[in-house]
């Protein structure tokens, strides 16, 4: 398959195992993306890699590091003495850094926290002290911060200061005296300015932020439509503590999307390819053993009316059929429910007319497939296995409405389970596709054997 | 419930409904984010609206409009006239523009098109060129451009220049004199490099660029991997055409997943609240009639047994149960399928390894599964339905027997089906969760009344 962007993996190898001087190599190295060394380490013999330690600056190193697995990181780490491996990881984003010092065991964790510069410190400590699920915990605290009483020339080398070690630059913030956050100043206007200006006029007061314990589902919405390069993160107080920036935007999207698409699929959460069996089987067995206990109650209905199968066994022949159909309808409903709700905070008004049009869209379908299905398998019954014309549209047409009826309560049913989820403050996404299927099942089951006796046993008397 | 980011709303529209002189009004407006300012806007009254047009210059108005709908914008626009109208869309960003553009009626459009800067004009012209599913379609010519030959001094004032009218900059991208893709600079090292240094060292020249021709769904993974503000677009001439911001990269990773996840639950495309009933029919009825189709001929295949029924009618009570097993089980292969496939471009070798980890997978839940409804079930049959203990565990035996076989097969059809529509280039994401679950009944069909027939009927010449 052609590789989609330019691939600068086997450049990048020859560079690194030709055999020219240090500064040669080096300069030449530094004309590629992180990203793009990050790929090439994997690659490499351990004395290649520590060749290339030796090699390039650790600014250049914790940049590379930044893009590379963490899992990968860690082991680098083992490769090079502790004091060099703290002074890269001291230059690395927070995040990045965050992810890295977890996959270290817990002894050279301590040792290079220790080690690590005392702001970073600081900051990873802070960083670590939210939980997993608020926005504080996935912030980084690279960022430019200037204090508002400055003019332009002074904010200019104050930024100044800060870039070599902050590389967030576009979007600069102003706090006032106690540390509080005062606004933003894009960058461009900084640049444009004049030089014995105030920041005042250049200074956006109201710039949006967020709370560093918002749980981050419920900021992650509005973050994707101010779309800035850094929204700032607060305390409670305030004081500015850092930034999302977009490309952890990009990955709590993509998180928050992942997550929610595996347990529409009835997994735990997501897998990937390398992951041992074990934990696959954990992440999929609990929704299959609940599966399982709804399926057998399902069974237990069905065990109800046997004796419309032993009447007329052929009804039992298209249970699969409306069964199916149900299960398909209430997990389109299902997945409409959910996107909607998570783009949207619904007022009770718009939850109604939500079910209310799904119902409507679940009745027109069935209107339309319920006649199709009256008269192909009308057809079928009537061509095949050998049935008067009237037994067989009798059959067909009560598999026909029986499929009307279960469509329209299915999609209810696919709506309404995640609002009442959303309700009591449980994510909707966690009514997955297979739950919705079998609860439909329960639906379509009473439905269609309930008509089927009341229909055509009781009032036509059929059988055989 | 609690807002979580900090809502202006109210704050706006007092400020706008007040009688303080424009000037005033001018300066207060200008301190909130253009988000905020676009979410006011269809909360004003027309002549609020028109007020607000004349108080705002039109650098405010084209970036509150990238905000706002793009419906929204079509309909503000024709409350001013066509000059401002055009002065304002001359500013905005090129992607949102285009999208505004085919908001409206043809005859405004063409006038608009005229009238708009000359330079803008063509950019919009060149990005109309590519197809939807191009990634040249949602790039936007906002940045920065310098040509090699400039020293630092130089390109900060050309960055000053350009700064006024395109304010990605925290990459400048760099060309030769033939207007060839050169490389990139960090803006933060152009700021903090001595002003009469050349632009040579500061240049990553081996930067990550795409080809504006590239489909969208094939360099979406590396665009977010790189976690750039921005990524050139060239054309096939090695010209800079444009960029893919981070803020590009976030709509489309969240249109990407949102498409999958849609097409995962048998929907042909997202939904949302306010369509159209005919439009969400639409939508749902080709997976439905496919569906339906594939059901008739499940319920065909039923029909097949129908003598294994009639004999033993206790076996169809736990159809529905083995049905939807096989179904959820394939649903969670196929959705850990299509996520590594979308992650990742993997070896035949490695397709193998998935296939073989699933059905693993899959062979151990269903081992667990079919001893656990082994179990329980014979109890059940025996206990509630009179039956003998041996015909009770004997029934029980082929059902959690047909249950781990079932799984088993249906982990690894639903693995084989989305890697067979990866090779022949379709999207695997259309293998939905209902088609899965669908292809899945067949086999477990087969599969149960197949060895209920073979072990109890033929074997142990079970009845009733």
């Amino acid at each position: 398959m052609e590789k989609r962007v330019q691939d600068y993996t086997q450049e990048i190898l020859d560079t690194i195992r030709s055999n020219s001087s240090p500064a040669v190599m080096g300069s030449r190295l530094e004309d590629y993306h992180e990203n793009d060394l990050a790929d090439v380490l994997p690659l490499l013999t351990v004395p290649e890699r520590c060749k290339l330690y030796r090699i390039l600056d650790t600014d250049m190193l914790s940049d590379i590091f930044e893009y590379a697995e963490s899992d990968n990181v860690a082991e680098y780490l083992e490769e090079m003495d502790v004091k060099k491996a703290a002074s890269i990881l001291s230059k690395m984003e927070t995040d990045a850094l965050a992810e890295v010092l977890q996959k270290l065991d817990k002894a050279k964790k301590k040792l290079l926290i220790e080690l690590l510069d005392p702001e970073v410190r600081h900051d990873i400590e802070m960083i670590a002290s939210f939980d997993e699920d608020e926005i504080g915990s996935r912030m980084t605290t690279n960022c430019i911060i200037i204090r508002e009483d400055l003019n332009v020339k002074q904010a200019m080398s104050s930024l100044i200061d800060q870039a070599a070690k902050n590389d967030n630059i576009s979007t600069i913030f102003v706090v006032n005296a106690q540390q509080k956050f005062y606004g933003a100043i894009d960058l461009k206007n900084l640049i444009i300015a004049r030089r014995d200006e105030t920041l005042e006029d250049l200074t956006v007061t109201s710039y949006p932020y967020v709370y560093a314990e918002e749980p981050i589902n419920e900021c992650i919405e509005e973050l994707k439509d101010y779309s800035e390069d850094s929204i700032p993160v607060l305390d409670n107080d305030n004081r500015l503590l850092g930034v999302i920036t977009s490309s952890n935007i990009i990955d709590l999207v993509d998180d928050e999307m992942g997550e929610d698409y595996a347990m529409f699929a009835g997994l735990t959460a997501e897998e990937d390819l390398k992951e041992p069996l074990k934990d696959s089987m954990k992440k999929r067995l609990p929704w299959l053993i609940i599966l399982l206990g709804l399926g057998m109650l399902v069974s237990s209905v069905v065990g109800i009316f046997e004796q419309v199968v032993t009447t007329l066994p052929i009804i039992m022949t298209f249970q699969s059929l409306i069964l199916d159909m149900a299960g398909n309808v209430g997990t389109q409903s299902l997945a409409v429910t959910i996107r909607v709700l998570m783009d949207e905070s619904l007022t009770g008004k718009q939850k109604l007319q939500l079910v209310f049009k799904e119902m409507r869209i679940g009745f027109c379908n069935g209107l339309l497939l319920g006649v199709l299905s009256f008269a192909v398998i009308g057809l079928f019954i009537f061509l095949f296995k050998g049935k008067t014309m009237m037994f067989a549209f009798s059959v067909s047409a009560c598999i026909g409405i029986a499929l009307l009826l279960a469509m329209l309560i299915s999609s209810a049913v696919g709506t309404c389970i995640p609002l009442f989820f959303k309700k009591i403050h449980i994510d909707p996404a966690v009514a997955s596709g297979p739950l919705i299927t079998t609860v439909n099942d329960l639906v379509a089951v009473v439905t269609f054997y309930g008509l089927s006796w009341l229909f055509l046993i009781e009032m036509l008397h059929l059988a055989g």
